[in-house]
């Protein structure tokens, strides 16, 4: 009666019990995660109190989700799992902009904006220049490109997590490039800011000797027809966080100059240029 | 800046950010699992439609997790997980009564009734004589053994599942052995049941082909000083479900014989001896 579960074959056990109908990607993904799954509890020798503490934490992790928090993408952001599927999903030739993760703060259809505005409705923080160009791989500019960008506020929240405080759609917009594919907008030089650190997530980071920091970015979501749709981040090369962002989204070429200026009333200005992969 | 995240530096970029003082224990735990769960991802090429999937199938676990359901344990045991652990953690010697899972309907402190009583108290089942030796490894009667014992109705329900239904109680109880080792009591032959499928692991199994039932089995808690506790099922041998078992507990040893008698009011006899392992 070999068929039984036994600590050598619980692989196979549970494996084998798949019917022989199913669909073949779920059989190729749930037979890997139970693989995964048993060798992880064996190398380790998984004691019974850690798998209870295992269950708790499951479990609360999923009870403190509602409409304003998603704490298993918080779950798979700060093990580096949102990082890992975002890079295994778009790998990108030398020179093409890279992607990074997309957060929870991003809000669909916020107001288009002319080339140039202001996206700072609330006139605080350190008002900053962000320019550059969208580009295909072979440098040649990319017109009628739609930048979806958003940052957080000198606080480090953003107008949705402060909906009676912050201006609706403050530092956020959508702008559209011409045939130079240049764009221009003037935000803030945006602040680092915590994850939600009140939940199991920042339990576990806490016991894991972690902050919860992400350091200062702006965000970008950069589309164009023919093009691939990048979303991504650009990172102030000085914050203090950058390399130890509490959800890894920190890449080399995604970190971009903040340069002081005195130009009128903007003080910094970043310089970034946006590169496409063809579809 | 090699420190940042990539795809092929995964596994490290996470690991390295723990800090040094963390407890040396849970360091080796999450390294394994941040290990096996990145190396999961990468095996399948999980895209992100799949992880959005697991994200809300993670969710939804927790949420219908309430007083009387706990989806994630349902999960752990359709997943082989909860009998793997029990199996790292009570390797037995040769002739010692194995463990199988605890399941969810056990009730501390149910009632202690004399030897040969009978727990079923509203009549209704195949009533079957329960009976057999506590024993050491070397086959001497354990004196003082307490068995915690619970089976379903023949409906396939618990007492706590009906609590309006059934008497409270029903089916269960707690006999202590006396200098023989020996114990007995009246039940019902128990009935094959699915574990609660109107949730989300109900669907995970739909999807994979599989079934909600587990083959009928009497629970038992074995317990005597100076031995480890056995946490265990006898299984009916002609089950329709005992290779298929939802949660994967049986084992080949927990099949115990169930013998149809003509012994006045009881149809049924099961025997067999549990061999406790020292502490
Ligand atoms: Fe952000
Ligand atoms: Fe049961």
């Amino acid at each position: 009666m070999s068929q039984f579960f036994t600590e050598a074959s619980s692989e196979q056990a549970v494996n084998a019990r798949m019917g022989v109908e199913v669909d073949a990607r779920l059989k190729t993904v749930m037979a890997s995660l139970v693989k995964h799954l048993h060798a992880f509890i064996k190398d380790v020798h998984l004691t019974q109190d850690e798998w209870e503490s295992a269950i708790e934490f499951l479990t609360r992790t999923g009870q403190i989700c509602g409409n304003e928090r998603q704490e298993f993408i918080l779950l798979s952001d700060t093990l580096g799992v949102s990082m890992l599927v975002d890079a295994i999903n778009h790998r990108r030739p030398d020179g093409a902009t890279e992607n990074t993760v997309l957060g929870p703060f991003h809000v669909a259809e916020s107001p288009q904006r002319e080339m140039g505005a202001c996206i700072t409705l609330d006139g605080k923080g350190e008002s900053c220049m962000f320019e550059g160009r969208v580009l295909d791989l072979q440098g040649n500019p990319v017109a009628g490109a739609r930048l979806d960008v958003w940052s957080d506020n000198p606080e480090g929240f953003y107008d949705v997590q402060q909906p009676g405080v912050q201006p609706k759609w403050n530092n956020r917009g959508i702008f559209t490039t011409g045939a130079d594919g240049a764009y221009r907008f003037v935000g803030i030089k945006p602040v680092s800011y915590p994850i939600p650190d009140d939940g199991p997530v920042g339990k576990m980071l806490a016991a894991l000797g972690r902050h919860p920091y992400r350091p200062a970015h702006m965000h970008f979501i950069v589309t164009a027809p023919g093009f691939e749709k990048i979303v991504t981040h650009t990172f102030v090369g000085d914050d203090a966080y950058l390399k130890s962002d509490a959800v890894f989204g920190v890449k080399e070429t995604l970190v971009a100059p903040f340069e002081r200026v005195n130009d009128g009333s903007t003080r910094w200005r970043s310089t970034f240029d946006f590169v496409l992969t063809p579809e």
